[in-house]
């Protein structure tokens, strides 16, 4: 058996997420559907990131084992001439070490949440960016963020607290950028508990419009519960971008 | 009655391009429409360049004449309002001196086509950019462009030549940028003939990947002959981003 490591971009309006479901055209479904044809066999994948209803990615990662033996440099335009207008696209494909995961061996993953900040919404950014017409102070939304870096228990920014471990993560990164009317956050940190970015980017917007000081971004991490922060921010400005590891890519 | 200039984005993609038809759905259809209606009378608008099926605008300039007597300023929100969801915004509205022409006034336009350069195509910029998988030469392509700049007969580079006039166009910048995966076109000149920048991205694209010499450039431009030149780049790359006049918006 081989494992073989895949890096898809994908168009999340068009899926009910990442994650496989029965009766839900997932992106996970759609991938395993078109290996398993190429393959000849069964395949099952697992992603770095399991991305809702509405996220899109530029650099989600998958792996998965198989008995196939053609060349794996074909892969990525096999399987998106099989996936053609199905809204996902394989960019890459890197052939790993036996018993390489996507998900537990990822050390960090980027997300990007562009925000449209002008009077009017954008036609050709329709479910690409969230549109927000009140002007958003970028200087203290960036203030903001810095309480967030760093190692902290995120239950403030997590809609379902996870089963299994601590709801501690560690942000190394964490910025917001201008260009024209476009506002473009970025995160990275090792892994993200759930709705962690939106609720982040939620919060953050209260704050650039003046709901909020910028200061009582201390106090919601603080408080360990999600009632603390802001709204979700919708998923259609989320992005994975990269997803980082010990060997890369 | 009241000179009044729009500034206005749309997904091209969505209309059987720019100009009025009777029986198909173009943006001056959908915009002569909520005009009408938010005006209280008949709007005729002129638009600066008549984009084909397909091209999109970030910033067509429209105008139109009125008796409408409400703030200019509460235009694009009121417009935008009216064409939610048909594809449309309104960025900007100003009025104008009397007899102002948004196409008779503009001393110069620019385009901006985008090539997704790169080995497998994106559902993220399906119908927002052109796939070209071949490897293209940017460097023989900006040396391509060269003789095209100054004033010229664009005859090779145009389907339809104009009823009056000399097909005499002054284009007075072509250049192209790679970010990345994309190639960014942007051609400035004070008008255009009738798809003549697709056919200029058509012919630089065979000379990107080889088909052509870079050196071609000059007799394909003094064939004054369209079947001197490449094909027609497909609509979908197109973008009309700015509108010159003398007096600026």
């Amino acid at each position: 058996m081989r494992t073989i490591a895949l890096i898809v971009e994908y168009d999340g309006t068009l899926f009910h997420g990442f994650q496989r479901q029965t009766s839900q055209r997932t992106v996970a479904g759609e991938l395993e559907r078109a290996l398993t044809t190429l393959c000849g066999h069964p395949v099952q994948i697992v992603g770095a990131g399991r991305t809702d209803a509405g996220v899109h990615a530029t650099g989600q990662v998958v792996s998965f084992e198989t008995s196939y033996e053609g060349p794996v440099e074909r892969m990525p335009l096999a399987l998106t001439g099989m996936l053609r207008g199905e809204g996902i696209a394989v960019l890459r494909a890197v052939e790993r070490a036996p018993g390489f995961s996507a998900r537990y061996d990822a050390r960090a993953r980027t997300y990007e949440y562009l925000i449209l900040n002008r009077l009017s919404p954008s036609p050709l950014r329709e479910r690409r960016a969230l549109f927000v017409r009140a002007a958003l102070d970028l200087g203290v939304m960036n203030a903001a963020c810095t309480p967030l870096l760093g190692e902290h228990d995120f239950s403030s920014f997590c809609a379902e607290l996870p089963e299994r471990g601590r709801p501690v993560r560690v942000v190394e990164r964490l910025v917001l950028e201008r260009r024209d009317d476009l506002i473009e956050l970025t995160i990275v940190a090792d892994s993200f508990l759930h709705q962690m970015v939106r609720i982040i980017v939620g919060t953050l917007i209260d704050i650039g419009r003046g709901r909020r000081e910028h200061a009582a971004m201390a106090a919601i991490l603080a408080a360990r519960d999600r009632v603390a922060a802001g709204p979700t921010a919708p998923p259609h400005g989320l992005y994975l971008t990269h997803v980082r590891y010990g060997d890369p890519l």
